[in-house]
């Protein structure tokens, strides 16, 4: 599958990089959702919520596990990692996470492309909650 | 446009965030076509080429513009950016260099649908033409 292969192809990165990419990837997520979450605030531009869902989408699809390697646990001199130590302890959980945090954000999309804003702001929710219950769990406070 | 909308939108992120948010989609972007060139030069797996084009492509189209604000155009504090205040006074160029980037980047995925080798490996070649003419331009060396 992509994950396992990004696996081994991220044997390539270091362990600093890895993490800095994982935040990478969620900062970049979480600038997308704000701009999802302005719009269903204010004025809807349906081009710009479909661009920010396909985004969030496409980083979901990215294989991100891969980033999650060995060393990658907990601070490496100066990258800081908010990762709890627990996520490499109940792969099994995270997996399912992911999935439904996968899943939630490809429905978002979906809704995104047909334009219709009171079911966007329905699977904007459904992600939201989809990205807290993996923070929740696996991700310390700042 | 989803640019400007983006731009009026982004009032909402500070300079500080405006970098790092920046930052954080081209260290996403280069982590994809890390993976896509470990692709072309060992075994080839289509369906991790086409998330990871995908993912390229997504960003491309996310309106990083809106990343440029007033006040991104030198280091904050710790918050350190290699922009050259060039980019500021060069809009008209770095729209154009902006667009051919998209336009490499959508071909890619386009083509790495396909999953077509040869042609993913010319199309890959051409999106690093374009990452690179900006950068030669407007990123200064580390
Ligand atoms: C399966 C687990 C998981 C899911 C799903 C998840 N996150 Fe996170 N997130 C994490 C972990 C773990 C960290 C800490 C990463 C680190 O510091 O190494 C994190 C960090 C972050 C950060 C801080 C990044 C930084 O620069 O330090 C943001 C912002 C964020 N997540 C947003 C999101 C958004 C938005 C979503 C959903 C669209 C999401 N996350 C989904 C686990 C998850
Ligand atoms: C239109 C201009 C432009 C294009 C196109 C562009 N870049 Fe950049 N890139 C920049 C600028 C400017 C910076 C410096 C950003 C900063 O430090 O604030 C940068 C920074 C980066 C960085 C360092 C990020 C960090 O964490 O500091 C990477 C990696 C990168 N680019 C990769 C890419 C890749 C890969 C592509 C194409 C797929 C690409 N860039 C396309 C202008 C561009």
């Amino acid at each position: 599958t992509a994950v396992l292969a990004g696996g081994a192809l991220a044997g390539a990165l270091s362990p600093e990089e890895q993490i800095e990419t994982r935040q990478a990837g969620y900062t970049f997520m979480g600038w997308n959702m704000g701009k999802i979450k302005a719009n269903l605030q204010g004025d809807y531009n349906a081009e710009q919520v479909k661009a920010a869902a396909d985004t969030i989408a496409a980083i979901a699809n990215s294989g991100m596990g891969a980033l999650y390697g060995p060393g990658t646990d907990k601070d490496i001199g100066d990258v800081k990692t908010r990762v709890k130590p627990e996520l490499f302890e109940n792969m099994q959980d995270v997996g399912k996470l992911a999935g439904d945090f996968t899943k939630a954000a490809d429905n978002l999309a979906e809704v995104a492309a047909g334009g219709d804003e009171s079911a966007v702001k329905a699977a904007f929710g459904d992600l939201g909650q989809a990205c807290k219950a993996c923070h929740k769990k696996y991700r310390a406070d700042d």
